[in-house]
């Protein structure tokens, strides 16, 4: 946080920060779709040129984006709906040319901080199958196509002592999977977004990015594999939040900005660092939306497997 | 957060945020110890009126407040003597007509989120005596006069469906402990404090204190026998650090009140509700913190039954 | 284990191994019912005399035991039916006097080992409303008549100090419940039965009973309320499985009796002594049957307030 | 159990179960070293040639056993004694050609079961550092020569869809270590034995050893770098156990052979497949074993860089 950035994981977020004719003539484009019975609105933010690419701070891809206020609540029937939507979306930006592909699934975080405990609990409710059909073959499922899907959860820096990207690249190197799905909490801009976001993205994940904030990329050109990211917004970034107030209370005042300003008064900000915001009952929540993203998951490997 | 209060559960910072004379005069008193070896100060904050209690919001009562810088670090040593120091302040203040006493331990909090967890993970690891002692004597124990150690872990009300209080209550009749032992994790005003700062206080539990704002008191006067409550902040409430960023900017401005400001923008803050704010390392933190809790009432337990 | 007996938390089993004419004679009565869709056998053992309750060593009440060999798999769609076989069971045997009921779900066991966590992981999974209810009103589900589900985890005793009747004993008087629903691990005498066997009894939970042995009773004699008690058994006590394979190698020899055998051999069999046998799937296992559990659980409380 | 073999994961009991004399003949030397103060038994089998390894089913190499009673005790000066000469042993086994060596410890194991959770909870506890002299080099430790510690927790094929060995090799290779620790539970033969044994073996990890059997080997030959293997009993083969019943009973019959008769009575003895036994108390002593191990490691990674 050396010079209080405002901070988002979600492209959508990226994309609302900046001027909306600008960001067409550099190259963003957004699609929006609403399903009124299931109240979930789908945007797809496309970052087609290098220019979008900087001023969105995104790199060039996919990024779609999932809004369900009703994901916090505990409504199975509902929550069966995300899940389906998710998959539809999820086998959209899959690589199509294989009938049958062997996935990793990687949850990312760590399983000890709630708020970051999205990929851990993720890869927990998992349907794996990768050594049941290496061992027995397909006729174990009764079926003549089937996806292989495996799962590994790397830890964080802190206990393993390895960058997660050494440990990932190693293990896609050993097994070689086609496809690699990596799960993570992620950082947003506005609380009203957190928990019922979901970001499906082709770009894999970034330097910086998560709430664990990651330093090495996982994308397809640092591991060699497609990387699809599936993150959902668990925390808001304390400088940014801050800032957010500052500037509402600012408002009248054209000249001031946020971001300067703390950025002048580093020390007096300085305890923001390495802080974050999350919500009292995250716990409840992160259980809840884990398993949505894991039914997902779940439902999309089987259906590209029905002949 | 009706009316964005700044939230701080330590007296001392409560006792900063008066004026220092009037304090006085209406009835605070503080007396303060540095000891430099273990670069450890010891506060001891007592509220003797009525007066007092209503100008700091804190019940009549002794708070001692040990600040341990390094009590973050992973220097066993270090922890060993701030263990120590607990125990000894511990001690000072059970009630001493006794020279056994039967002691329940209560760990309060949700162990299944992180900044919250403290209570749960200190009674973990404490040395529980009743049980053998009851079935088996002193003897068991190679001793003539032994403390009786139990503990309860709670839990939350949108787990069980009961208060707390409902539930320790229960326990307290049934068991008739002498002296209760109440462990919580706390919000503190400034991040300068979290994890590095131990409240002991006589008073017991107050309704809407600790990280999970607990709605019920854990009194001598609700429970019938004295409560000691061990308590370390492990978060900021979110309201508070952004109002204290508003003041700063607005240090000028002598007539501006973040409190009422932020009052009478209730809609534009709403989102900071039910939102705390944490450090990202918050896991292995509480694990450290929670050890050296566990091990400062292990020690006053042990050494109370020393002849 | 002092004498070497064969243990059995199942009252089927107990009755399997005593002769079927003289038991009717004495007040065991054995109704059986098998449901071929779900492949779900259901036998009704009800005791009705003093004399049965010594031969059988199980206390007089009614067992409803449900065996479904198919729980151990990972099927959503059966497991859903035998939540509501489950659920069914249980409404049977609630007190019907009264419309509304308050239900404490207590689940007992170690979280710590695995064998023994079934009763934690069932309450983990529990639609709790007593809270809500309370603050709120039935208003607060949308409807006029309504149960007060409330949990609880008490521990085990090595941890609390405390015998679990005591905390649950304080707890009842507490709250007032008007029935108790007790969840346990439980011990068979056969393998074959692990993991796919359910237990339903209005008996409680009986001393030496359960995977932790339980010391003291929880029944409505001790705490004033009926308890039911759901137990699935997870292990089989280590002397018994060698006992049963000493009397198979044996079994052309009348006179051959392993249970005095081993008690003439104690020292030679003491290490079997707090050893229990389990499978190595347990952890998957657990977590399947205890969401069955709660499941079944949920089912039952919100079908009976449904007008 | 295809053949119902006598089952132990301990080069000592391997030992134990042959001829002495003929097992010095064929290549194998015991030394024996008794530590009175502190309890402690050190016995070292060499298996020196492939005879010696066929007779006793465990490959050629090392393989130092600690017994130590009182290590299931919650003495905490003693475990730290244990860890001092685990330290020691273990020093001893490391390739001594590096002053600076790169350490990854493998916490083999699933956390979810007590009984196999040893290595998982031995890596939460050590001193990771690779990371750290990575990043700011040996400055940060205040020395000129710093092992680097790395972990990993690989989990079980059931959840990952991997071999163990797949993904130790790929970590391996990215990584680049100059020695595996790895951490496992393991079967013994005597309960006697459990939780109070240490094996440490220059032979690594074979096919079918421990509590969770893993089906490939990790070893210098199949990794390419020194695999030192630490193991502590935790479980007996259920099989194994019956087993040593039948023959206690048949004792004076010289013809009687379990395992033979349990081969041909197959059937009667299936349900022992897959069952391990252990004891009631298996959470607690697992805690506090592992936490001895890891001091251990610790102790082992400092003493080697000090100068």
């Amino acid at each position: 946080m050396d010079n209080f950035q405002i901070r988002t994981d979600l492209a959508l977020e990226a994309r609302e920060s900046v001027n909306e004719e600008e960001s067409k003539l550099r190259g963003v484009s957004v699609e929006e779709h609403y399903e009124e019975e299931a109240d979930l609105r789908i945007t797809k933010v496309t970052i087609d040129t290098k220019n979008a690419e900087k001023m969105l701070g995104k790199p060039m891809g996919v990024y779609v984006t999932m809004e369900a206020p009703a994901m916090v609540e505990p409504d199975d029937d509902y929550h069966r709906e995300i899940s389906e939507a998710l998959a539809e979306e999820l086998l959209k930006m899959m690589p199509q040319e294989q009938e049958e592909q062997s996935v990793l699934v990687v949850g990312l975080g760590n399983r000890e901080v709630t708020a970051d405990a999205l990929g851990p609990q993720v890869v927990d409710n998992l349907l794996i199958t990768r050594h049941v059909v290496k061992n027995y073959g397909k006729a174990a499922y009764n079926c003549t196509r089937m996806n292989l899907v495996s799962s590994i959860e790397p830890g964080v820096m802190a206990k393993t002592g390895m960058e997660t990207a050494e440990i990932i690249s190693g293990v896609v190197k050993e097994t070689g999977p086609d496809v690699l799905i990596v799960v993570d909490a992620l950082a947003a801009r506005s609380t009203r977004r957190l928990n019922r976001t979901i970001q499906i993205t082709n770009t894999g994940i970034q330097p910086g990015s998560g709430v664990g904030n990651h330093r090495n990329a996982l994308t397809q050109e640092t591991l060699g594999v497609p990387v699809i990211a599936i993150g959902i917004p668990t925390v808001v970034d304390a400088a940014t939040i801050v800032g957010d107030a500052l500037e509402k209370l600012m408002s009248g005042e054209k000249e001031f900005d946020a971001v300067k300003y703390m950025g002048q008064h580093r020390m007096a900000f300085a305890e923001l660092n390495n802080m974050y915001m999350t919500g009292k009952d995250i716990d409840s929540v992160v259980k809840r939306v884990s398993y949505t993203v894991s039914e997902g998951i779940n439902i999309a490997m089987e259906k590209s497997f029905v002949v």
